[in-house]
């Protein structure tokens, strides 16, 4: 491995976005004014919602968008780019727009999260790098917002550091989890980083090292008042509860014996069996933490067979979205700049008719019905319209055109927001607690019907007329074109 | 998020390994001998072997073990620590002993890729991070490792980038797949900083950008000599495979037509279509690199069907391990200094057999035969053990005993080596290429039994008759010392 003084990020991009950059630039096109989107199509894990994070990451990226030397000197001597186009790439900076639903919001299939409008070559260097963070972080908050969803007003803490996919992994997932609703880390660096309350006590190896359970329990609580024994080193309920009453009992109010953790055998057993020796040692406010392995499905039938458990520490199948590892959020364009300066909306066409991409620069209502508080779905319109303007809105099914309603009476809320105008940031981060609440309330929102964990019911994502007649418009000419080509072959 | 101009990694660990070097430090023993090890369970993935990957980022995890000062004021400030403790953290620097397995080495279930001799507290400290490490990359070099083998004399491509589990899984998984045996990435900063070649062409937005296939191809080829045209952006056999020769024709030697790449569709008629039109159009040499969520599975498939692909460009599957997105290696407490310096191992017990840990420092040879070159399994005996010096070597199945063999003239190859000696590095990594050739040499001490990629034949992991009395010496004191508590209580 080489080292960098200089290394930046710059380079973490796929190398045909550097080669279609030079194709632009030799071809004078590069500084086109062009808009892509940012959008999955398909939620993951089978759930009604999820909830975009990665906003914060996208914007440290943007900030540091420049061509290092050494990433210059790469690309010349490694990858055989010509000086002049390198000339061209040093000076190269961000200077186009981004608007952006904020972290904690709810997104769904088919929708811009993010839209970007900047001259071709620099909206084509960012892509792989946002979607990189937008993919991993949202598939994350949106794991966690499944799992907070069955843990309700427990406690929920991710443990998953160990098993997470490299440390950039463990450090914004932890961060997208507490997006998600999680509370607490066992990640010191997230803690530090993004001021995550940190939770932990001690591990097997403690006991290990005392060779003896009631000697270690001790040992610890001499330092640390507030005491969660570990008791599964040699046997929970035989060894590891006994030893641990026995030491809150001998040190009585020198410390708060908060909690005993469970993490491997029978979770329903052992919490109903250990909960029983609490209670009758008189330690009833003691709380029990399970872990080992947990997700929401296991979770959820742990809770339904009574396990006597208080908090929940998950760390694997959270923190690798074990089921789903990636969402494949895509970066499309829908519109670049024409002969004379006007955009051209761009369509991607495909065998698969759900891989068709919607032309044009797009907004995203959600349309809150004022009655009852409750989101009636999204909107999308072409840039300039003003749903709000309209008394008694159409909403349609954009494949399935026959089934749609009307609402009145609603309020129509934009999704996206300015992040940068001309290269330059106008947003804010908040903090992380404001934007956790922000998807709490968010999820107000939504009736439970959409918030099952197995088999919701489909939230409506929907396309104004506008929008639905301009994508048909173009793949109808795109379709002609292909064979009025093929006639003259 | 807060910015630290002096960021360490030092906190990428569980508090709780924080917590318990307090209690060490308070009583005294922080500074006890203690062995670590690491290992895993279970191999990924049904697989027959695992390629090890991690140990370059171990380096500098290792090499930057330093608490900074704002790590300090975070663990006063935020978490509570007290001076004392804090002031003996800031001194702390890593002492111990590293022995490792090399990248590239094949390393299988229940035996010690790691171990770790140091101060008790500086081996709690390093686990997390350790653990994090090896268990991505190793995963990812399995994978690779698994695809590969399908893939055979072919060119296997990483284009995982945007589905990555964040940054660093990007770029470390990118090496680790380099490992297993891929020969390039699409992610130009793995490039930069690994010396991995580089791929890609170009996207479905640049034909979209011009808005027809032919000029796309064309404004291309003026820049880019050799060309690798993406043919799927309408409709791949009646406008993209079509354009892609004209353009070829029409340039004649002005560029060379390396290959077209299909992204859609189904790959085994596109290409057998498309290599139809080449070959009639007199590109027989012209290429066809496949993509769009291949694995080892799929690639089977393709070529047991007579797919015509030469090239295999693979994403999502690979660089997340789709399939087993974790690996599951653990570390764990083999032995600790006594009260009068000399070592005492130590045990994990649990109510599942294949939890319980091996207790003792061990050694790892791999048994090959001199008859044929080829490996009789992996021998594990405790440290001052010499199976070379043995002239009929019996291995035993750890488990079901009965299983066994004696093997003679048989070269025993010690698999660890020294990475660190008190605390002084004194390994250097070889360069990547040299890793990638180890790791495909050594497949060739495998039988082919244990390289099928569904349901391979099991791989002896034997333990040496000391190792394995010890390990039932321990089992037998640990469950008589809790049998004897409780009936005290």
């Amino acid at each position: 491995m080489t080292v960098y003084k200089d290394d930046s990020v710059m380079l973490h991009t796929d190398l045909y976005q550097i080669n279609m950059g030079e194709t632009y630039w030799e071809d004078g096109i590069h500084n086109k004014k062009s808009v892509f989107e940012v959008f999955f199509r398909k939620l993951p894990f089978g759930n009604g919602y999820a909830v975009f994070a990665g906003l914060e990451r996208i914007i440290n990226y943007i900030e540091s968008f420049r061509f290092s030397e050494s990433d210059i000197t790469y690309l010349r001597e490694e990858v055989g780019f010509k000086e002049d186009y390198l000339d061209f790439l040093k000076e190269l900076r961000f200077t186009g727009n981004i608007r952006s639903m904020v972290e904690g919001e709810l997104v769904f299939q088919n929708e811009p999260i993010l839209r970007i409008e900047a001259p071709l070559i620099e909206a084509q260097l960012v892509e792989t790098a946002i979607l990189n963070i937008v993919n991993y972080q949202t598939l994350i908050a949106t794991k966690a917002s499944r799992i907070k969803h069955v843990v309700g007003d427990q406690v929920a803490m991710e443990f998953g550091t160990r098993r997470a996919q490299e440390m950039d992994a463990a450090i914004w997932g932890t961060r997208a989890a507490y997006i998600g609703g999680f509370q607490a880390t066992s990640n010191v660096r997230a803690g530090k980083k993004f001021g995550i309350p940190v939770a932990g006590t001690h591990a097997h190896s403690m006991v290990q090292a005392y060779k003896d359970e009631y000697v270690a329990f001790h040992k610890y609580a001499r330092r640390h008042k507030d005491c969660v024994f570990l008791v599964d080193t040699y046997d929970t309920l035989k060894s590891g509860v006994p030893n641990a009453i026995k030491v809150a009992k001998e040190l009585g109010d020198k410390i708060n014996f908060r909690a005993i953790r469970l993490d491997s055998g029978d979770l329903t057993y052992l919490s109903k069996k250990a909960r029983q020796l609490l209670d009758e040692a008189g330690f009833v406010d003691t709380k029990i933490v399970a872990s080992n392995d947990l997700d929401e499905d296991t979770i959820m039938h742990l809770k339904s067979q009574g396990a006597q458990i208080d908090m929940w520490g998950v760390g694997t199948k959270l923190i690798t979205a074990y089921d789903q590892p990636a969402l494949g959020a895509v970066y499309k364009l829908v519109s670049i700049e024409g002969e004379n300066g006007e955009m051209v909306d761009t369509i991607k066409i495909s065998a698969n008719p759900e891989k068709v991409s919607t032309p044009g620069l797009k907004r995203v209502y959600r349309i809150i019905n004022k009655l009852n508080g409750k989101s009636e779905g999204d909107y999308i319109t072409l840039e300039g319209e003003d749903p709000q303007s309209e008394e008694r809105l159409k909403m349609f099914h954009p494949v399935h055109t026959f089934i749609s309603k009307f609402v009145t009476n609603f309020e129509a809320k934009e999704l996206h927001q300015d992040i940068y105008k001309s290269g330059e940031l106008v947003y804010q981060t908040p903090n992380l607690q404001t934007i956790q609440q922000y998807a709490e309330d968010n999820l107000g929102l939504l009736w439970d019907e959409y918030k099952r964990t197995r088999n919701p019911e489909e939230y409506p994502v929907d396309l104004s007329e506008k929008c639905w007649e301009n994508k048909a418009r173009q793949i109808n000419e795109v379709r002609k074109k292909v064979s009025s080509k093929l006639n003259q072959a």
